[in-house]
């Protein structure tokens, strides 16, 4: 098990998080009542390994989801998008190696039959199936390699196999991204957990971000999407710059109920724990997409307070997160503010230069628009970096999380696909 | 001489382009008639390369510039901007080494002492000096050694050292960026040229970008003004992503009428020809740009048509251009259109995913959506690539310039200052 040494994490103070990297997992794994994994490799990566996953609830479960805004949008979500709006889902089938974007009708209809080919070795209703893919964009999914193995990954579905499911789903990631909360609601133990993953270098580019939640709480559809779309705008979407989403971005919910609580609504008294919970799970699991950016030595953590607002903070934030300026000087470890009050410059909003203020972990750079003079060495040698610029005009607060820019990101960029 | 084998070069057929790169210069140098040029090292620069370059016209010019669009402005362009309201200008000086960019109130000091100090050695009045500055944002400029070499750099000038200018006001640019036009205006012959530095990654973070243009026409302040503003806006804003510019970027040209013609006004025949010829200079200049940049083993165009609008188009372009998935694809010669096509997709315009067809060189490789299936070995291996994107519903084009992203670009700025 990984420690579990964030900052950021643990923020619910009741909440009894686990995370867990099943590669390097010497504990009993992570399980969620009513709900089985499984992993396979299906041979749809060239590497042979795992690149099919299936999450499947012993029920019918509440199901919410949240799409990529990206206006190309890979064949699954469009099945997934038209699906949940009944709500309901049993099961989640997801490949790797490949996108299933751009593949035209073909992809579409390939998506249906993966979901069609898995309700039949469920045994289940085929409309509450649904869809993930992720890997290169524009070539047509293997569908018989996938359909041969279908029947031996709903074969081998267990509670104890969140790491085989959560290892199926990478790409170029380096280590599976689970994270487990437990609260209690009305006296009873309830968990919240998830897997995700990420790689690429996150902001300016993303590679396709998948999330997939669990939880045993019955929970109504409305305060599962609430609590879903602020969890996800509070975590993955502050590894982003507006809008530059991959075809393939998806984040479901699927809630159970096998608790056999009262369903948990907005105006439960457990809405307010559930939601922040639920928002420790998606931040814990963005971190870890941040900490295994391809190629990237450092996690970096851009806050901008001191704005006219918050609005104005987090585009000021985002262009120094998306500045690969910024982000290779990081990975030379050269305390060069300079790029950082350019990208400030640069981002549009309003500022006064002589108020600006810069802080690189607890050594101010910049005071009041002009350079101090002695920057320890070393500044940069941690692995994680604290960017804190003051605008020094107003409230408005944002905090994004991005990582440097390394030779190994370029490596691993300029050949991806041969 | 480097050879122009461009096919955007030369648009203006009349114009008589001269490309000069002065390491590799075996011709008598490029003249301007009127203009004088000098370039040595201050000791700004540690390596001892020249970092100090004076451009000076006999008499007092029309001048013209254009600026950074950033809220933070270097010390030197807060001068010039004020100073560029009379119109009139007479010499230019330039540092490399140093941004004099966030250096407060003894950075404006600083930029009015490059300017008295040179108006001293030249005996002009110091209202007609203008400054630039590129290099290290944050640090006080080192004064004595300025201070001490201006006179050296003004008893150096002459009309035969434009490749001492050009070469003086360089950064991680690999060779100096010269070129020259010659047109014939009421039977006399006319000489535009300019001097020009760029490197950094261009699109989506800009290196300073420096432009400084000379005629021997006479030209209305207007008129200079409407012809540069559309020059920058063909050429150098082509490179770059809206507003993503640097603290000191700026172009001037300077008109000084010693070919005695009667001087161009919007409403001249000559006007046309005069901006056609100016626009193939500012062109041709940031041609080298974009190839020089730094690390880059590629010089990338990606035009975009068959869009809504052409600022459609454009934001489509800049879109690709600024993604550096698609810049390390390009690098690892992979045809990875679906980095492309996503790119596309975030851009925020409106598009028909069933209609979007792909070109790079003259190979389709996307046609109405979908992928064709056999991609030539090699596609990628040119130096130069053109990557052509048929939105298919509607006449809005635009053409962006760009480069690859490669392990060297990473190396260059992750140790830039140490």
């Amino acid at each position: 098990m990984r420690n579990n040494k964030s900052s950021i994490a643990n923020r619910s103070p009741r909440a009894k998080p686990t995370r867990q990297s099943s590669s390097v997992n010497r504990q009993s794994p992570i399980t969620v009542p009513g709900f089985k994994f499984s992993g396979i490799s299906a041979g749809i990566k060239k590497s042979r390994e795992k690149d099919l996953a299936l999450i499947c609830s012993e029920n019918t479960a509440v199901i919410k989801g949240v799409f990529t805004s990206n206006r190309i949008k890979a064949a699954p979500l469009k099945l997934d998008i038209k699906r949940i709006r009944s709500n309901k889902g049993q099961a989640i089938i997801i490949n790797s190696g490949n996108a299933n974007a751009a593949t035209g009708r073909q992809g579409l209809k390939d998506a249906e039959k993966m979901a069609g080919r898995t309700a039949e070795a469920l045994g289940v209703d085929p409309g509450l199936i649904y869809v993930a893919s992720t890997g290169v964009i524009g070539c047509p999914l293997p569908m018989p390699k996938i359909k041969k193995a279908i029947p031996e990954l709903a074969g081998r579905l267990s509670p104890r196999s969140i790491g085989e499911a959560a290892s199926a789903i990478l790409t170029t990631d380096t280590f599976p991204k689970i994270y487990s909360n437990k609260i209690n609601i009305a006296g009873r133990e309830a968990t919240i957990a998830g897997i995700a993953k990420g790689a690429g270098m996150i902001a300016p580019n993303m590679a396709t971000m998948l999330c997939f939640l669990f939880t045993d709480l019955a929970v109504s559809p409305v305060a599962l999407d609430s609590a879903l779309r602020k969890a996800v705008d509070s975590s993955f979407n502050k590894l982003t710059i507006d809008g530059d989403m991959s075809t393939n971005d998806m984040a479901l919910i699927m809630a159970n109920g096998v608790l056999k609580n009262r369903p948990v609504t907005k105006n439960s008294p457990a809405f307010g724990k559930f939601e922040r919970a639920l928002s420790d799970v998606t931040l814990n699991l963005s971190r870890m997409i941040a900490e295994d950016a391809e190629g990237a030595s450092k996690l970096v953590e851009i806050i901008v307070k001191g704005a006219r607002t918050d609005s104005d903070a987090e585009k000021a934030a985002k262009s120094i997160a998306g500045s690969t300026l910024v982000k290779t000087a990081i990975y030379g470890q050269e305390p060069n503010w300079g790029r950082i009050i350019a990208a400030v410059g640069y981002s549009g909003i309003k500022i006064a230069e002589q108020k600006i203020s810069i802080r690189i972990n607890n050594t101010t750079l910049v005071r009041r628009g002009t350079g101090v003079n002695k920057i320890p060495k070393n500044l940069l040698s941690p692995k994680e970096i604290i960017i804190t610029v003051d605008l020094g005009i107003g409230k408005g607060t944002a905090k994004v999380l991005t990582c440097d820019l390394t030779e190994k990101y370029v490596k691993i960029n300029a050949s991806y696909i041969t």
